[in-house]
């Protein structure tokens, strides 16, 4: 009945390099959940286009989409000089680190393709871009790594059958496969498992609507859009096991600064006694922030609560409206982190630490 | 700059009887927050389609309007024999009846109504329609009465300068003047108060974002919309000093059911340590009904959530969704209940008994 627009986008990683084509491989979001468009992005000016108008987004989606394409915009400088090739290089991955200032997983990403050329000056030009192709598909490899470890560690919480509520849109369309919070359901689902799975519509910007219940539906999960406010309700029929929840950044309190809206379903989980798991990559655990109040929160546009989506204005001109884009849930509403080194319960602060000790043994091997 | 926009409403009240013209007035609500539309209606199916069509809304509004409908309906009423006048009445009445079928305040506005006619049957038909058009009157002023006694009370709870967060609509829009849970503020602002009211937005039919901000807004008042799932967000930051909301419905024990994500609200201010009050006429407390369970919840269309307000849908095709009307909050959330006879504490069983005997006291007089 839907035709094309069950696409099974599980079927696509969201990011992707087609090494026949030499193209950068993406779902153009800004379609979703209407229409379900594949990109091949050969151009840098295309490839900045979608970082820039979001038809790529997710930070982790969006450092891998830079590394392949700085590294497919190398493979077309025609110069065999070292130097020559590293100022076109240079050139493009400024352009690229330009397309989203704040996003810290792409200037991540492009760094760490720079390294490869600096580290490499004294090879040919040729072998260079083999090493930046490897590169590329490294970042890639290890976000789905990542991705696939924290669903394994989640999937242990849970178990056939059960409601899981999650807010936002922390799935495999923000990063290259899986995603965070909904990794568990994704790799549950490969399982044979079943779950029921209500995503939180996710105001102003509709992600939870939009992006996790288009993800999950097309995957063949039973999912129901609730509007935030009815959360509440929905965990008080006791349809809701358990909560699944990505992050933007965790302090070394174990405090979590995600989505606005994520503190008050952290709130109501508690009290009705149901888990609150936070799926965090350590890429997003700040050992430099103490506290959670330490954590800026980003204040958006009002037109984004009044306007946008809408026929036409929705509240009276002139009123103020206050339009937050992340808050903190405290640590003690938080049953469980997850990362791709393991589950970290309270105290979070000797955890946390204990999680990089792991990852810090992982990259010495 | 807002030009029309900002017509204060609080110089109309919500549902006025003009007997020069020998209308009903209301304020078309569906033109809102865009338009301040007064409408003057004369003719009985034109009454119908307002509340039939929402231009009135919110119980007492509604049984306000439909007795006055119901006046002028019968004073047109050519017949000077009894029988005949009843009959071309009840014609009416039944036709109002039909405008809501759930709206509890229509049915009995409208039967208070019908008891003037049958009470009288030995007086003259002009005498009868004197007599219909003073019931309608008095249901108007009590209105009006009540309202101002829940403000009253309520005003006693918070003071100048207070931050105050409420949701939906139970504002002056849905009555014929001050409101419920917006009383204590408008009534404030009439002696020279001043408070900064957040408004959640109230998905999906936002009518915080729509009406409670526009009568606020156009009353003076400083007003922040924000999306509901902010609310936590803004009671963190220790703008909230007291929660005001109405109510569909009170239980015996004090659990209220109200507009969906209310109960999301009494649980955030539980954490934060906010008191949350219940604006509740009398005619909303149901003593035969023990507990909150009792109360069955409405669901409404899906198409509310995905597609309603929308230019295009903002979920995918085929995705379930929940659209549960109301919600209860149990009484151990409820700071206190407000009613036009003073205000309720825990033990909410013995405290609301107390409310019906001073009413009934009241009754006596």
């Amino acid at each position: 009945m839907a035709g094309d627009k069950t696409k099974n986008i599980m079927h696509y990683d969201t990011v992707n390099l087609d090494d026949e084509k030499n193209a950068l491989v993406i779902i153009d979001q800004t379609q979703l959940p209407g229409r379900v468009e594949i990109l091949h992005l050969t151009e840098l000016e295309d490839i900045f286009e979608a970082i820039y108008l979001l038809k790529v987004r997710g930070a982790p989606a969006i450092g891998v989409a830079a590394a392949i394409g700085v590294y497919l915009t190398a493979k077309k400088i025609k110069q065999e000089n070292f130097d020559a090739f590293y100022a076109e290089f240079k050139k493009a991955k400024d352009r690229l680190a330009a397309s989203r200032p704040t996003a810290v997983n792409l200037f991540w990403a492009l760094d760490r393709m720079e390294k490869v050329v600096l580290d490499n000056k004294d090879k040919p030009v040729e072998q260079i871009k083999k090493l930046l192709h490897d590169e590329a598909v490294e970042i890639r490899e290890e976000d789905i790594r990542v991705c696939r470890a924290i669903g394994e560690y989640g999937l242990t919480l849970i178990k056939d059958g059960d409601g899981i509520l999650t807010h936002c849109n922390a799935g495999q369309l923000a990063t290259v496969k899986y995603g965070t919070a909904l990794a568990p359901i994704h790799l549950g689902v490969e399982k044979g498992m079943n779950f029921k799975v209500f995503t939180d519509e996710t105001r102003p910007l509709l992600q939870g609507a939009r992006l996790s219940a288009f993800e999950l539906h097309s995957n063949g999960v039973d999912t129901t859009v609730i509007c935030d406010n009815m959360a509440s309700q929905v965990m008080k029929n006791g349809w809701v096991q358990a909560i699944f929840v990505g992050c933007d950044r965790v302090a070394a309190n174990g405090d979590v600064c995600n989505k606005i809206g994520t503190s008050a379903v952290a709130i109501l989980a508690k009290h009705y006694g149901i888990p609150f798991y936070v799926c965090a990559p350590t890429s997003t655990i700040d050992m430099e922030i103490a506290h959670g109040d330490d954590i800026p929160i980003e204040e958006r546009p009002p037109h984004e609560v009044t306007e946008m989506w809408y026929k036409e204005r929705m509240a009276p001109k002139g009123v103020k409206v206050y339009n937050p884009a992340f808050d903190v849930s405290e640590n003690q509403l938080v049953t469980a982190i997850i990362t791709e080194f393991g589950i970290v319960r309270a105290p979070y602060a000797e955890g946390l630490k204990e999680i990089f000790r792991k990852k810090a043994e992982a990259a010495g091997k």
